[in-house]
C-alpha cells in the first residue's frame, strides 16, 4: 500500500515516462504528483523472442524507463528523477498479441474476435530509481522490472454493437480496440485479476511493489 | 449491448432514482442521458428475511424504483417516466453485510476485516417502464429485477495505510468503507466479475437486460 508513503512520496521527482492519459489519471488517483515525459522508444522488439506477451510487455516498459530516465537530468536545479516509471500494455487473444487497430475495418474485425471469448491482458510495469543503488547487485540504479495478468471475459457482441461502437471512435488509440473505462467497459462480462491492469496499469501490483522498494531505502537517498 | 440503441434511448425520458454521483457517471459513460430523482425510499428491510445479501439488494433497488416512478409525472408536458431505474449495493463479508461506516473508527475496524480477505460485493438493480405493457403479466408498469455479484480479494492493508486512508476521508460514505473508483482501488488484489457492480452499476449485465426489454416491446410505446 503507498497511501502511508504519500508525504514521502510528495518530496519525490517522480516521472511518468508514458503519454497515456490513462495512466497518469490512475498514479493521480493514489494521491501522486508526477511530471509525464513521453518515451520515444520504437516498440519493436522481435514479440517471438519473448516467451510470453507479459515478458514482452515487461521488457518494453523496461526499454521506455530507461529512454527517459536519460533524459530526466534538470539543469535548472541540477537534479535528476527519484523515480521514473514505465508501462507497457497489450492484449492477447488466443496466443496473438492485440495492437492499436489500424484502421474502422481492423478495429472490427478485432471486436469480432474478442466477441463471446475471453483474452488476457499484460501490462508491464519498470520502476527505475536513478541514484538508488541495487541492494542485490551493488550497482546504481536500482532497476525493479514486473508485470501482471489479468482475464477479460466477453460477452456476445451484436454486428449493429460493434458497427456503433467503431463509430464513436473510442477503440482507435486502444491495444485490442476496446477502452474498459467507456462504453467497452459495458462489453466485459467478467474481469479475473486487477482491473486496473487492463485499463493500462496495475495499481495494486505498483502499490505492493513500491512499498517493498521504500521499505529497502529506495528512496532515502 | 446498449450503443446500438442510444437513437432510441436519447427519446425517452430516463429517470435514475439514486443520488449516487458514481452511478449516474456510469450510466453516462455508456452515452445514456437521464434525469436524477434520488429515492426517499428508507433502506429498512428486514435483512434476515432475505435468503442471500443479493436478494436484499435486488429488493431495496426494486422499492427505491417504485418510489420514486410514482413522483415522475410531470405536469409540463404531462409525460411520466419511460424507464426509471433503481439500484441498491451491499457489501458482504462471510455472511455479514456491511453498510457505510457509522464513524471513522467504524471504517478503520471495517477495513481490518477486509484485508486479506475476499468478500462480495452485490447490486441490485430494478428497471421500471411505467407505460409499457408485462408481455408475462398482460399488466402495466412493466417491472424486471435483478441482482449481479462480483468477488473481491483485498491485498493485506498495514495499519498506517489504513489510519492514513480513514483520515483521507474517502471510506465515509461508501459501504464496507472503501471505494475500489478511488485510493481504496490500490487495495484491490483481484475482482473476479463485473468490477462496474462493485463501484456500483453492473453495466454488462444492465446493458443486456435492457437489449432483451427493447427486444421485447419496452420501449416502443
Amino acid at each position: 500500500m503507498l497511501i502511508q508513503h504519500l508525504p514521502l512520496l510528495s518530496t519525490k521527482r517522480i516521472v511518468l515516462a508514458s503519454a497515456s492519459p490513462r495512466r497518469s489519471q490512475l498514479l493521480q488517483s493514489l494521491g501522486l504528483n508526477m511530471e509525464i515525459i513521453p518515451s520515444t522508444f520504437d516498440e519493436t522488439l522481435n514479440k517471438s523472442s519473448f516467451s510470453s506477451a507479459g515478458e514482452y510487455a515487461a521488457e518494453t516498459a523496461l526499454h521506455k524507463a530507461i529512454e527517459v530516465s536519460r533524459r530526466t537530468y534538470r539543469a535548472s536545479d541540477q537534479t535528476q528523477a527519484d523515480i521514473v516509471i514505465g508501462a507497457d500494455t497489450v492484449v492477447e487473444l488466443e496466443g496473438m498479441i492485440l495492437e492499436k487497430p489500424t484502421d474502422e475495418d481492423d478495429a472490427a474485425h478485432m471486436l469480432f474476435k474478442l466477441s463471446g471469448r475471453q483474452h488476457r491482458v499484460f501490462t508491464g510495469v519498470s520502476l527505475i530509481f536513478p541514484s538508488a543503488c541495487d541492494p542485490v547487485l551493488g550497482k546504481t540504479p536500482l532497476v525493479h522490472t514486473f508485470w501482471e495478468e489479468t482475464s477479460v471475459d466477453f460477452g456476445e457482441l451484436k454486428k449493429e454493437a460493434i458497427e456503433a461502437y467503431v463509430r464513436s471512435g473510442e477503440p482507435m488509440d486502444k491495444a485490442g480496440a476496446y477502452g474498459i473505462q467507456g462504453i467497452g467497459g459495458s462489453f466485459v462480462k467478467s474481469v479475473t485479476g486487477c482491473f486496473y491492469n487492463v485499463v493500462g496499469f496495475p495499481l495494486y501490483r505498483f502499490s505492493v511493489e513500491l512499498d517493498k522498494l521504500i521499505a529497502k531505502g529506495a528512496l532515502c537517498l
